[in-house]
């Protein structure tokens, strides 16, 4: 298996440096800038799949929610999404990640890493999101990186039905 | 925007390597030694504002305490600075960051990363301090890098109101 | 004290990248085909020290458990050892590092980490471990790096009185 050298694996971390904050801050057009036209983001085992920016703004857009407004009441992500709440409204979410490994594939990059989700309220108080590996396949498009596809499995096969809030 | 090579951004990475337990292991003067004689630290929404080592000094010997120590009661960052207490006697704290950002910037290394706190206390119980963004400027002297300016952003406007230990 | 260049410090964190998740997966032979032969691993404070692989396989073989058993009953580290209880079972375990150090040192390298351990239950809720600082001695066989020792200090004194599993 090839390895990334440090310039690589280095731009790697820096291009998730920027990409990440950019979905903590909800700004979601110029995060999804940072992804291809027909990317594809999947959940396992679980079974959501986004296919391209469109969805994925769509999606993002119902859920995501704002950190300044009133905290959402007790949610699981599969409720989140049946009944179209704004899952992360009132609180500050960052993802943390680790074993970040780069293999170059022809012109793309495989990367994998695992993440945690911390939440941060308004009060102060912290909890974490169940954790998760992740898969992407990175791309470079007029010389920047950008991610074609990321499949997260998550640790727990029960993670969309958690109170990921509880008061 | 500029970003730092391989070498650089793996040197700041050193740097908070070496800086940041120097702090954790309560060894103030070494901690202040990698900051300039006239640096800043700041955290915001809130007001404290350290300016130089002095300043700092003094604030920290104040409030950083002992991990031997018997645990401080529940307080909160504001009352401890109100009632002078030692606010980390009793627990063993260490800085997580993640998202690390290096732009070089004229003279200046223009750096940016979030920071969680984790404490662990003397019966392994584990909590974290509200998650934070810093922002931080570092210098060259004599070779060796040294921050001239820290500015911690707390993802909760309440962070210092917080009971940091609850039992 | 000499550092690492990029290149060196960036090969560290890939192979931590690929050891780990071995032991997270369980996949606990491959594991220590990254250690050598004759390696040594030992917590402090405390006095636990496994030497060579067969005896590091025959405890882990017997601790590590296996994430899709029924979860482990409330037990701490001491108390599965006593009575030979797969520790980990029912649960997902992450490591997460941080403050990477690596000083060359002849044919060795010294590192040096913080490391927290995180616990994921099958209903998704997540633990932490205290957190401990871990200091390895890395040698290079055939140009691949082997861990030839592992030194783990713990921040609370009584880590292995902890429950690690709380309902």
């Amino acid at each position: 298996m090839e390895r990334a050298d440090a310039e690589l694996y280095v731009e790697v971390q820096q291009f998730y440096a920027e990409q990440m904050p950019l979905l903590e801050e909800r700004r979601l057009e110029e995060f999804l800038e940072t992804f291809t036209e027909d990317c594809v983001l999947e959940h396992i085992p679980f079974g959501w799949r986004f296919d391209g920016r469109e969805d994925l703004l769509k999606e993002m857009s119902a859920r995501r929610g704002d950190a300044s407004a009133p905290r959402v009441e007790e949610t699981s992500a599969r409720r989140a999404r049946d009944e179209n709440v704004p899952y992360y409204n009132g609180l500050v979410y960052r993802y943390w990640f680790d074993r970040l490994r780069v293999v170059p594939d022809g012109d793309t990059l495989r990367t994998r890493y695992q993440a945690m989700v911390s939440m941060t309220d308004s009060d102060g108080k912290v909890s974490f999101e169940p954790t998760t590996v992740v898969e992407d396949e990175l791309v470079r498009r007029d010389g920047r990186l950008l991610t074609r596809s990321r499949t997260v499995t998550h640790d727990s096969a029960r993670w969309a039905d958690k109170i990921h809030n509880p008061s």
